[in-house]
């Protein structure tokens, strides 16, 4: 029996049909445009599999309240035509199967937590620094829900001395998100994350900031593992420097043997770009 | 039968034996002194009720790893004399008993859980600000604990423009900690928690800061509840002030119901100054 997995995104909706190894048999891209025409493609591209079980990974916010009239609707998005869509029951209903939704950035997580790393680390923090900064958390093997989606991407930030740009977060002006994220970073610089190669002082100020955010959820949660994926990651000086920062920041003072091996503690997602898609694997394979 | 419950603080431990309702039938306060002479009037106080399960919130940090041979044990403490004491087998020996201990916040987080709110909310996180700050979480009505303790109370924050005040944490320059705690205030202005009734410009610095750790975990776990606890918190003024500072670092951007009421989201402990030893019988009764 083939499962379902879906990523649905900003800019593409990437499906995949797997076997429960994660083995992908047959997968297909398609551009987010409309609502009828993207769920159409993606409709057709799942139906003659007959899949029971389909996990999706989407983005938010959606609401996760399996309680609520509201569970799997996408809620209060910038995605003007995507707000508050039926996702979840358009997809159950047209393909006659289970749906396992939840949020790209926690099924991301997942994805890296049971594929990337074969369940190896039960503590995982995800970064994803794309368009906006979201994290998504696996606690002692499971995704972290509270009755409410997390945002922990508006995290209020100390700025550099000289840094008095102005916050794209229309609601923070000193948050992760609107100083460090690519639209943040596109705003400041209109250059490509190729282009950022040659400017050690942005990234280096990229890093600081999201170390910070690193930093304070690595109080929070002690986690085995911090991956930092989405656009900006593919900068491959980043890494290095966010965990120069974090070091600095930390000064020693918390520390555990995962911790301390630092460059196997920040690391780039195992599954590149895919984490996503896998992730939605995951959901399905785990019925979560 | 009758449960034990010790709240083992820097300054006095508290002992109680309980029935598992929570009513407290005979407890008593000893000084925190030598390692001897402490654990010797515990021991006598519980060894006459034969108690089969002890609850034990103990100052910190303390290993939780039940895998580790160190567990229960305190571990690099600034209390000299106690470092790395084996409180829990010292207890389980002599009392011949079940213990279940945690950190002091997250028991007091449990207490103001279980028996304060009555279970009702299920992601609570407690602040605690004392000598030093630290956040204990539940999480769908458990003790959030991955593989290791946390430190949320190190939190980067921001500092208000004029503040350069030199932060009492020696890891970190601009911690929550460093700069809001018991101490750092001690030390800073050196005023009592009464006398800083009439100092409206301290408490709103410090509503400041507290509201920044407030916000970061806030957004990360989206409680139903957030209760300040500790010394600091006897200064009544000073939680509607974190209120409003919250309210203007969030600028409405995270909300839920229980967040938007916010005087019933951000609130003292309802056990007062007894939430861990409320926590203690707590853990006990649910063997946790």
């Amino acid at each position: 029996m083939l499962i379902g997995a879906l990523e649905a995104g900003g800019t593409k909706f990437k499906c995949a049909v797997a076997i429960s190894s994660g083995e992908i048999m047959k997968s297909v891209v398609i551009k987010t445009t409309t609502i009828e025409e993207t769920m159409q493609k993606v409709v057709n591209f799942f139906l003659p599999y007959h899949i029971e079980d389909l996990g999706v990974g989407c983005f938010g916010p959606i609401s996760l309240d399996k309680k609520s009239k509201f569970y799997g609707q996408i809620l209060d998005t910038p995605k003007e035509k995507w707000k508050y869509y039926d996702i979840y029951n358009y997809l159950k209903d047209k393909l006659n199967c289970n749906v396992y939704i939840n949020t790209d950035v926690v099924t991301s997580a997942y994805g890296e937590y049971y594929f990337g790393f074969n369940s190896l680390y039960k503590n995982i923090l995800y970064f994803t620094v794309g368009t906006g900064i979201g994290v998504g958390v696996i606690y002692n093997g499971n995704v972290l829900q509270g009755n409410h989606h997390t945002e922990m991407g508006h995290i209020t930030i100390n700025r550099e001395k000289n840094d008095d740009y102005l916050s794209t977060c229309e609601f923070h002006d000193n948050c992760l998100e609107g100083l460090a994220s690519g639209n943040s970073l596109d705003n400041r610089y209109n250059l490509t994350y190729e282009q950022l190669e040659n400017r050690e002082d942005i990234l280096r100020q990229e890093a600081f900031y999201l170390a910070q955010g690193i930093y304070a959820y690595v109080l929070a949660f002690a986690p085995d593992k911090v991956i930092i994926g989405g656009g900006v990651s593919h900068q491959k000086k980043l890494i290095p420097f966010i965990r120069e920062e974090f070091k600095k920041i930390n000064n020693g003072y918390f520390h555990y043997p995962l911790l301390d091996d630092i460059n196997n503690f920040i690391v780039e997602p195992k599954l590149k770009d895919d984490s996503g898609l896998y992730g939605a694997i995951a959901l399905a394979v785990k019925k979560l």
